[in-house]
């Protein structure tokens, strides 16, 4: 695929060219085409690896300050641990070397010496940090820890597609002990429904909450739990996953603490991670064939004004835009006038309307005259005027409603493509068609499982909460049913 | 050294163990009591690296915070680049891989590839992030680029110490194109006054601004220039830098731009960066005998409320001090109120005052009778009755009043610290004994510079602004002096 091409190309009257692949031509490359057209990501010289320009960067600046809050708000405080574990840590315990050593990269040379040990760049922090909590909790008083971490983390990945699978990315990992069994199954389950909440409530992502199978769990775990989403062209995503690490890691590590009733006990854990994958999501679930569209929560501009400049009014229109972004400024509402001269007005709605701007606002001389303004929805094309005494106080409910809009429409969406049956046939020929989730009655059985994703290329991506099987017999292969699985091909 | 001892000691009526080496004894010791017991790091199990515990790390979420900020409002972006660098990339720039190769680690296996080409752990990501912009500058529209990155890097030191040289640091690190010399080394200017501003204004750490040497700039820049802070030790501390690059790197990576006038020439760069040593900076600075003491601009807890509470009037304490805390958050000050039964109140004024919150609040039954709440000043140990309906007015005046009296402690000590003179003999002695800075008349060569640091082990920190040598003679080898350099003992 072509790898760059550069927005500021014609200036004035020439064309402005978007070049995005319709999604129902070539989903693939319509992703593709957005996130290069965008400029939200460049390929890197290394294969696997990507640079996030500023425009796709601002997107994990937003979900770091929205999750961030809720963190702390949930009484968790960020640190930072290293980028190098020594491969004898890792090797600790043992599910967990398995799942991860195939796909690390190992750092065998410092400076002019060959090290003794090789390191890896971190895939993730269990082993790293287990090492320093064993240190760092002695005493019930030291519990629970509460910690997270915002960092960059390295799997050598064979296939990669930006933002989605790519052998470098961005998350955040938490990692918690506590001095009881329930206490950590309560973070756990706590942290999944924080990743749901702001899934919903600041991305306008709908996911289906729910256990992982043991085939699918983490390596290392007791129990995963992820939030799941549905991408626009019927494929599932892992939002965001919530580990009980029960006393696995504990006992390898040794990390016990002294009990107010004097007994050395070890402390129970979980581990939590959500990462750049989620903005690969953003782009899937609301973008359109005219490029992204942001969710006005997530949109680092939720506004844009573009003046229309003539030369005898040209002063005019700009005194107005001007103090009109000033004032919405004042409102904290993220806004962008853009006043630049070498491009048309219409080059800049194509722009902006292919950045995934919520709001575009123009004003004319016209509308000088008749005291108003004409608002531009991104998500419908809606098209508004309104009285530019009013503009600041209707547009914060304007901005609301396309959230809320966006949210229906995704949740519209998927369950528009959310199948309940127990007919293996439809099912195959669902999955064949990538046509969302499947729910179905389910053995419990990991070889099922296996047959199942060699059948359809298709694997259970959770155990909703609160669901049970509506079948005695597993859709599958028969046996007893004891579980009610979403089944989805997934990315 | 003992690495770790853990502060959740002996509760209740126990003593509270501070074992900090007094500064006079030892100000290396008392530097790693103070971080290890404040709980700011921890010893990671590879040599050179280090964990940063929460309340290290929250300190660098604020000069996050706070530096960030300044960045946006002076027009930049934030972007991420791949963690590592081809081999071949670095090598363009023949300076800059002198510089930078013999202290970098290697990525040699990916998975169980051995990989054709080895990548190196950025050090610095100049030439990752040129070969981005050879490909993102195409137009004078395209400019300026002004692109900041928050991340870790590595570099592969032998002799390390916690936060100020380390094998891996967190920092930040400014790249920008520019479509003229002038505008590049105005931008190059305007950041290094971002960072001494932010130094003096947010971390009450004065510096001094000027020009590197030859011999002391970055590898691959035209012009380096510095901000160097004097450490209550008398050894300097460079605390950031920024460079103009001229169109070095611009011309080994091809980094053109079509201009206006329809030639096509090379971008104008610079780069600039600050890093977690200045964390290291804020404790040699202000610090003390008794563990850390924070600027309350930088504190994550501005004040700490500590109830003293007994059987008979311990709820209407937790009333009365509740009430204070949530009083104090609606005005945006960052306070924590220390509610703990498992610790006495003399222990946590000892815990909190080695952690270095700027106030501490107490509030017993007799004060509440009298109305009144007793603030005790970290930095001072000045202690105060406020009556209650004041506190609110007089706390933000307070912890201002503390700021700016540590800023002017500091300043102080520099200014009894800096000499201004052309004794070489004079000067030897001074270095010896670590005693500041020497400002002195020199010739401005880079053998001379070379021979004494050879004598005395000092560098030249920087060439001052505004300053003109006071002799025509150069202190140390009598040829013609060209400039007042300032010479130092550093970290």
């Amino acid at each position: 695929m072509e790898q760059r091409n550069n927005l500021d190309g014609p200036a004035g009257e020439k064309e402005f060219v978007r070049e995005i692949t319709p999604k129902s031509v070539d989903f693939s490359q319509w992703y593709i085409d957005v996130i290069l057209k965008a400029q939200l990501m460049d390929y890197a010289p290394i294969k696997g690896f990507m640079a996030f320009r500023p425009a796709g960067f601002a997107l994990w600046e937003k979900v770091q300050e929205l999750l961030d809050k809720r963190f702390k708000e949930t009484g968790h405080q960020n640190a930072y641990f290293p980028l190098f574990i020594p491969q004898s840590l890792l090797q600790k315990e043992a599910e967990h070397v398995e799942g991860f050593a195939p796909e690390v990269a190992w750092v065998t040379r410092g400076g002019s010496e060959i090290l003794a040990e090789p390191l890896l760049v971190r895939p993730t922090s269990e082993a790293i940090i287990c090492d320093f909590y064993s240190r760092w909790v002695q005493s019930w008083r030291d519990l629970p820890i509460l910690i997270n971490q915002w960092c960059s983390v390295v799997r050598w990945e064979k296939s990669t597609r930006p933002f989605l699978r790519t052998s470098e990315f961005l998350w955040q990992e938490g990692h918690t002990c506590h001095r009881t069994e329930e206490e950590a199954e309560a973070e756990t389950l706590q942290m999944l429904e924080v990743y749901r909440e702001f899934l919903e409530t600041e991305m306008a992502i709908p996911v289906l909450a729910g256990r992982k199978t043991e085939r699918e769990k983490f390596a290392g775990a007791l129990r995963t739990y992820s939030v799941e989403a549905l991408m626009s062209d019927g494929r599932a995503l892992q939002a965001g996953t919530s580990h009980n690490l029960g006393q696995h890691f504990a006992k390898v590590f040794d990390i016990k603490f002294l009990d107010q009733d004097d007994q050395l006990k070890y402390v129970w854990q979980t581990s939590w991670g959500l990462s750049t994958r989620t903005i690969g999501a953003l782009i899937m679930v609301h973008g359109d064939d005219r490029g992204l569209v942001l969710p006005p929560r997530m949109a680092p501009v939720q506004v844009v004004i573009v003046p229309i400049l003539s030369k005898k009014d040209g002063e005019r229109v700009l005194e107005a835009v001007r103090s009109l972004a000033d004032q919405l400024k004042e409102q904290k509402i993220r806004v962008k006038l853009d006043d630049r001269e070498e491009y048309s007005p219409g080059w800049k709605y194509n722009e902006w309307e292919m950045r995934g701007v919520p709001v575009r606002i123009e004003v004319g001389p016209r509308d000088l005259d008749k005291d108003q303004v004409v608002t531009v929805r991104r998500d419908s094309g809606e098209k508004e005027f309104i009285a530019r005494n009013e503009l600041a106080a209707q547009l914060p409910n304007l901005l609301e409603k396309i959230q809320n809009d966006l949210l229906k429409k995704a949740l519209d969406f998927r369950e528009a493509n959310t199948r309940k049956g127990s007919d293996y046939e439809e099912f195959k020929k669902i999955m064949e068609e990538q046509r969302g989730f499947f729910i179905a009655p389910w053995c419990g059985d990991d070889h099922c499982e296996e047959q199942i994703k060699i059948d359809t290329k298709a694997t259970i991506r959770c155990l909703p909460f609160g669901l049970k099987p509506e079948q005695d017999h597993c859709f599958a292969c028969g046996k007893q049913a004891t579980e009610a699985a979403c089944f989805a091909r997934a990315y």
